[in-house]
């Protein structure tokens, strides 16, 4: 049996309540965890549920993200340096990745409060999560305001991208399962994604066929 | 081993195998059938694995198109007919649900050439995926064009949802996982994510728990 909610009924629901409601209705969302460094050297990681595919040609990633939230030294990080790093989570790694959404002071890193551990690479800016199989250095291309809801959706260029080699497939396809990569339900669910099914190319006068 | 991939490296890919490639770099996606249909009465469904979570308070929702893709026709109705629905893939439907990226005409309801049954509910003027456990009726907000690749950000309100009552948790979860919906991972994987683990809400002094 399905439940109907009018959008009168999601506006009058309690504000909690209405935030694990509406955050669940997009579907299953990435879990990345944000990685950067202030002018005068202070780091910052925050977990995102929100990262997205742009495009492949240029390689661009947005994001979207509060301004008024914990993840304001991320953003001003961003904003100010230009640079950022995403970096997908492990299974492993979800209780300290969970934990980054904590209110940490502006001078503490979440790395070391976590413990997840840091790494610089090719002298990118931005601060990497060594553990994670899925790293990507960004670089700032546009900010733009949506104005319905006071958010900012965040356009950033792939600069670098390190990959597990293991997870690498002939044709480019990166399969996110081996690696133990997660995805997150709502604000504070994380699965792990099993039994990866991969489809061919879908052409009208031709069956549905695995690849 | 992780393998290094510059900026210029991904420029130089061979064009499949770079989206591919970049395609699966975001991290998991969601999976979502777009129902829509024409002034004329034609109806589209088209599988999208670009939709976010933008705002609870409005419940808003944004999509990324492509204007020069297979999905024109969806496209055209949504800025025709300002209404869409998003009804998540569950496990069983997703080889119908691939097929609809095929190259159809436009007088072809891809409803009827995959077999995925269409419903019509509350008067809501675009048809849903009957056998969807997530159901929303959306009405367009805002299009916004991103210039640096074509693509456009489509923004709707959450005007309808209709959620599967097994699924709901009593703080307003919706569990994706209860009810079999997949996740996307690159451009052609279909995954089912597993395990569900929530998390408290994170706070600095105390130690990551599980709810």
């Amino acid at each position: 049996m399905n439940k109907h909610f009018s959008k009168r009924d999601i506006e009058n629901m309690d504000e909690r309540y209405r935030a694990h409601f509406v955050n669940s209705l997009s579907g299953f969302k990435s879990a990345n965890l944000v990685g950067t460094k202030s002018h005068d050297g202070l780091e910052n990681l925050a977990i995102v549920s929100s990262v997205l595919h742009l495009g492949s040609s240029p390689a661009l990633m947005g994001m979207v993200m509060r301004p008024d939230t914990v993840r304001r030294d991320t953003l001003e990080n961003i904003q100010n340096t230009l640079f950022y790093t995403l970096n997908h989570v492990v299974n492993d790694d979800v209780p300290k990745a969970h934990q980054t959404s904590a209110r940490y002071d502006r001078e503490e890193s979440e790395f070391e409060t976590t413990g997840l551990a840091n790494e610089y690479l090719d002298n990118f800016h931005a601060p990497f999560v060594q553990s994670s199989p899925v790293k990507l250095g960004m670089k700032l291309v546009e900010i733009m305001p949506i104005k319905h809801n006071g958010t900012l959706f965040i356009i950033g260029s792939v600069e670098h991208a390190y990959v597990a080699e293991s997870a690498l497939a002939d044709d480019g396809f990166v399969s996110l399962s081996s690696q133990n990569v997660v995805c997150i339900n709502g604000l504070d669910a994380y699965l792990s994604p099993q039994a990866p099914r991969r489809y061919a190319y879908a052409k009208k006068e031709k069956p549905t066929s695995l690849l």
